[in-house]
C-alpha cells in the first residue's frame, strides 16, 4: 500500500518509518527533518531500533491514504494543503483532540474521513532521529461504524509492520475516550510539572484526575458517548507511561503551543452546547494557556523577588 | 507598650523591629534567627533601612499583647505554647487564613482574641536579616465589632512606629476579604509560577482570578459577609505587588508547606457546610498540595523523559 504521512513529527515519523519496511511511504514534515532523512535515513531508537528509508520527495504518483499526524490546531491548514497538493483522498487522523474528523470532512468530504487513536509513544530527538518510547494499541474505524474493506486493509498493513491495530465499530467513542484520558493526564501533569507516574502515586493528583475525567465523562454522556471507563483507562495509561512526560508538558517545556484548546477546550464547548457547566475543564484550559504565556517557565525567582500578598 | 511577637519570621520580625523603636518588644522565633538578632541586632533592608534591637530573651516580666505571626497551620500549637509560657493574655493575629481567631478563642478565651490583617510585604533573607518589600495597610479590630480601648491603643502604637493601621468595626469581613484575595493571587501565581504582576497582564490569568475570587465571594455571602469588592481588591493587590512572588509560591520554591488548606481549604469547608459547591477552590487546594509533594519542583525533564499519552 501507499501512505502519505502528513505532519511527520515524532508520531508520524514512527508510523512512517515502521510502515516503510513493507509499504511505499512518503513523509511530509519540517524541512530540516526531511533533509536529514533524505541524506541518512530515519533513525528510530528505543523499543524499536533501526534505520528506515521512507521517501521525502513526491514522485507525482497517486497514494492510497494520508495518515494525518499534525498538531490538532493545524488540522484545517494541513488538510487544505493536502487537498491542494494531492487532490481528494482518504485521510486517517491519528491526532489528539475532538474535532479533527469534522474538520477533515468539511474539506475532503465525509467519505474521505477515517478516525483513529493511538497509544504509541514517540519523542522527537533531533532532525532525522526519533525515540520509540512505548508500544500501545492503535484503533481505527469508519465514522459511520461500518467495518469497511479499506479500514481492514489499513489495519492489516499496520499489524504486519508491528503496529498493533484494531478496527472499531465505535471509533467516535474511542476518540472521546482518548480525549478524556488526554484531558486529564496532560493538564494535571503540566500543572504539577511531573512525570505521568506521579499522578497515580499522589492522592491529591488522583483526586484531580477524577475531577477532570469525571467532568469529561458527563459531557461525553450528554453527547451520546458511553466512556464511563475513561477514569480506569486514565489510571492505566498514567501507570503504563509512568516514566514519560506528557506531550502537553513537553510542549510547555519547549515554550510552544499546546493542544489544550482542542482537547479540554472542546469539552467546554460541548458542555456549553448542552447548557452544562464544565468548570474544571474551563479552569484548566485557562491555566494551560496562561502557562503558555509565562515567559520564564522555570522558577521566576530572581534578586528582585520578594514576599507578595 | 509591651509586645510579644510570636512566630517572628519575615512578617513578625518586621513588626517587631519597627515597634521596638518605641516599645518593649520580645521576639519568639527560630533559634538561629534569634541568636543572630541577639548578637548583631535585626537588620531591615528595603523600604525600611536600619538595625533594630528587639529582645529575644524573656526577662519574666508581663507583656500586654501577643502579636501572632506564625503560619496558620501552626496556630493551635503556637497558642498552646503561649498559654503555657506566658499565661492567659490577649492575642492579635496578623496571619493568613480564616480560622485563626476561632482557634485562639478556643485556647485563650473569646475575650483574648483580636483580629487583624496586614498588607505589609516582608521577606526573610537570612538569620538576623529581613527585607521590607512594600508598605500596605494594617487593619485590626475586636471580633464583636466594638471599638475598644485596647485596639485603639495598639493602632496608635503601630502608627507611631510607621505601621499604617486602621481600626475596623467589621474585622471578620476584612479577614474574609483578605483571604479571598490570598485564595486567588497565591494559588494562581503558584500554578503559573509567575510574579503577581503577570496575573493582571494576562487575560487567561485574569479569568482564573475571577473564577476563584467569584467563588470565594459567593461562599462569604452565604456565611453573611459582604466582600463583593474582593475582585477589585485582588487586582489592586496584584498590581501593587507586581514584582513580588506570592508567599505561597515562595513556600513551594523552598520545598515547604503552604497555607492552602487554611485559605482555600477553609472556603471549601465553609461551602460544604452550606451545601454549596466550591469546585475551583477544591481543585486548587488539591493542586497546591500536589505541588508540595512533587519532589523536583523545577522542570522534571531528564534523559529518561519521553512522550507520554
Amino acid at each position: 500500500m501507499r501512505f502519505i504521512i502528513f505532519g511527520a513529527g515524532a508520531m508520524g515519523s514512527l508510523f512512517g518509518g515502521l510502515l516503510s519496511a513493507r509499504h511505499d511511504v512518503l513523509l511530509v514534515g519540517r524541512e530540516e527533518h526531511m533533509k536529514a532523512i533524505e541524506e541518512n535515513g530515519l533513525r528510530i531508537e528505543g523499543i524499536t531500533n533501526g534505520i528506515f528509508y521512507p521517501k521525502t520527495k513526491w514522485d507525482g504518483e497517486r497514494y492510497d491514504f494520508v495518515i494525518l499526524t499534525t498538531k490538532s490546531y493545524d488540522t484545517k491548514k494541513a488538510v487544505e494543503e493536502i487537498l491542494k497538493k494531492f487532490g481528494k483522498m482518504p485521510v486517517l487522523s491519528l491526532q489528539n483532540g475532538l474535532r479533527n474528523e469534522e474538520i477533515i470532512a468539511e474539506i475532503m468530504g465525509k467519505e474521505n474521513v477515517i478516525g483513529g487513536v493511538t497509544s504509541q509513544g514517540a519523542t522527537f530527538l533531533k532532525a532525522g532521529k526519533i525515540h520509540h518510547a512505548g508500544k500501545g494499541e492503535t484503533i481505527i474505524g469508519e465514522m459511520d461504524g461500518n467495518i469497511s474493506e479499506r479500514v481492514r486493509k489499513i489495519a492489516e498493513a499496520f499489524n504486519e509492520c508491528g503496529i498493533e491495530t484494531k478496527v472499531s465499530k465505535r471509533i467516535k467513542e474511542d476518540i472521546w475516550r482518548k480525549a478524556a484520558v488526554n484531558a486529564s493526564i496532560n493538564t494535571i501533569s503540566s500543572l504539577l510539572r511531573c512525570k505521568n507516574g506521579f499522578l497515580v502515586e499522589n492522592e491529591n493528583a488522583m483526586k484531580m484526575l477524577r475531577m477532570v475525567c469525571g467532568e469529561c465523562i458527563s459531557i461525553a454522556r450528554k453527547e451520546g458517548f458511553d466512556i464511563e471507563d475513561a477514569m480506569e483507562k486514565t489510571v492505566e495509561v498514567a501507570k503504563r507511561t509512568g516514566k514519560n512526560i506528557s506531550s502537553m508538558l513537553q510542549d510547555l517545556m519547549r515554550g510552544g503551543r499546546t493542544e489544550v484548546e482542542e482537547i479540554n477546550g472542546e469539552f467546554v464547548r460541548t458542555a456549553k452546547k448542552h447548557g452544562m457547566e464544565a468548570k474544571i475543564n474551563e479552569f484548566l484550559t485557562l491555566a494551560i494557556k496562561g502557562m503558555e504565556s509565562v515567559r520564564h517557565l522555570g522558577w521566576p525567582y530572581d534578586h528582585e523577588s520578594r514576599r507578595g500578598p
